[in-house]
């Protein structure tokens, strides 16, 4: 008879939809669900009936990581610890995630952001393996950035937002840029819905001058948000995903512009090198897996309590 | 008899001063000295005489700590550790600044750059006392900002230089950027020699309008660059020092334009209050009480090896 090995639950809770595993790894899994983003309470009893009935065939679970949607409260001397805060989706303000998720499954719970978890899970398992500091980006119809410093995501008031962050106006680019709190911050001159808005249809419909225009305008803001992004987080890679990354020659295009954009400052060879910017290896499964890895985190710190 | 409590040497090492310090805190010293920054050999060699007679008179130190102008190397597993790297000072370029130090003086040393030693010491004796996640901004000649995440300096390839993040140009201001990289970035809009070159004279030299405006626009352009440290770094709290810090009315103005920059998002009531720009409260002794934390930090884990 061998040695049972503990499990471990995840949760994605994502704006349209939920992603639930259970298991050890992305590629050790028992158990998984998925589901459209429901009002909070029907989401919550079926991500608590999914672990109940994982529960049931495999055995207990040693704890449980949540990767979700924003802005939470993530400061753990707070009563609201684990709510959602000002999210924009309908019906999710304030909503007490990990406290409904705690009493009913009764295990340690970590949570984060998504972009956290994902940055997590891409260091765990994909293109950030073996990286103290690091940043993931998500560029999809809004762009997140999750920061790992020394091995923690990076948290104080409250977590980063690095999608916001200041971008300078691109040549020829008279797009007023569409983000409802900043207008031409990087999310609303880069994001998808900013390029849809811009052309007048999403990204994956652009061909020929204005797809390669696009591409351009794209690269260009996304290495000048990562300019501000490298000078206050020194990564040592960048990881970028979503479903804009994925566009023609986009990445390259990064890598140059990013190169130029640093100006030779401070003039590191290893901002140069081809693996300084890199696609995301995990795709849909990064933010999963990063659930797992905060599951982890939350045993460990459990256990020295 | 009482027993004799551990003694602590710093070392600030700016472009223009060496600041030395012999003690356990800025208010408990038992010895300093300050001479101006010299060739390497000579410099270096001062730092080892004035430990070496501070030892003499009040015993043995239990640790140094160095905190020094850049760009340095920080990583410890590399063989440059500790060295200055691609430093326009010169005559300092790839200095073993720690390794110098370290084979006369015989103690555990600490070093990290100046900014992230004043930010340590506003977090140990100044306006941070008491915070995990927090900024320091320097505004002198040139910026420079120093972030601290769950208490440690943030340190991956290689260090933070936040004063090159991007800013959006200011209505009105065709001064087209004195940053040698940037050109217009953060430092080259906003830092004492920009404000020098865009007015024809230094901003103490200011007066009456021009004051005003010089005021105006520094506070834009600061604001808009704390705006993408906020969102990368998520600091409980900015404290800002250096020389330009004390223009008349510039803080105030900061407060008020990084509230409507950060444009209600993500809507945290701490980053509206009065605490969340703050002053540095140990002006020329932040960086050399930064060099004590590193010491404290540097025999730590000395003694955990």
């Amino acid at each position: 008879m061998s040695a049972r090995r503990a499990l471990y639950g995840s949760v994605e809770s994502g704006g349209t939809k939920v992603v639930c595993l259970v298991g050890t790894s992305p590629s050790a899994l028992v158990a998984q669900a998925r589901f459209p983003t429901g009002a909070p309470g029907e989401t919550l009893a079926r991500v608590v009936d999914f672990f109940g009935r994982a529960t049931q065939r495999h055995g207990p679970l040693a704890a449980v990581g949540v990767a979700s949607f924003g802005p939470l409260e993530l400061r753990p001397n707070l009563p609201t610890y684990g709510f959602t805060t000002d999210t924009p989706k309908p019906g999710w303000v304030d909503v007490d995630v990990l406290g409904s998720l705690a009493r009913e499954l009764k295990v340690p719970i970590g949570i984060d952001t998504d972009v956290n978890g994902a940055a997590l899970g891409e260091g765990r398992w994909g293109a950030a393996r073996g990286l103290d500091t690091y940043v993931y980006l998500t560029v999809g119809t809004g762009i997140g950035g999750g920061a790992i410093v020394g091995g923690r995501p990076v948290r104080g008031l409250v977590h980063t937002e690095m999608g916001h962050v200041a971008v300078s106006r691109r040549p020829g680019d008279d797009f007023p840029g569409n983000c409802p709190f900043h207008g031409d911050c990087l999310e609303g001159m880069a994001g998808g819905t900013a390029v849809a808005d811009r052309w007048g249809r999403p990204a994956e419909q652009l061909t020929g001058d204005e797809l390669h225009r696009a591409v351009e305008l794209e690269a260009g803001y996304l290495a000048e948000g990562l300019r501000s992004i490298v000078y206050c987080t020194a990564p040592e890679r960048i990881v970028i995903g979503g479903g804009m990354s994925v566009l023609p020659g986009l990445l390259p295009a990064v890598r140059a512009e990013l190169l130029k954009q640093l100006g030779g400052y401070p003039g590191l060879p290893e901002q140069a090198a081809d693996d300084f910017v890199v696609p995301a290896e995990l795709g849909a499964m990064a933010g999963p897996a990063g659930g797992l890895v905060l599951a982890f985190r939350a045993e460990a710190q459990h256990g020295t309590r």
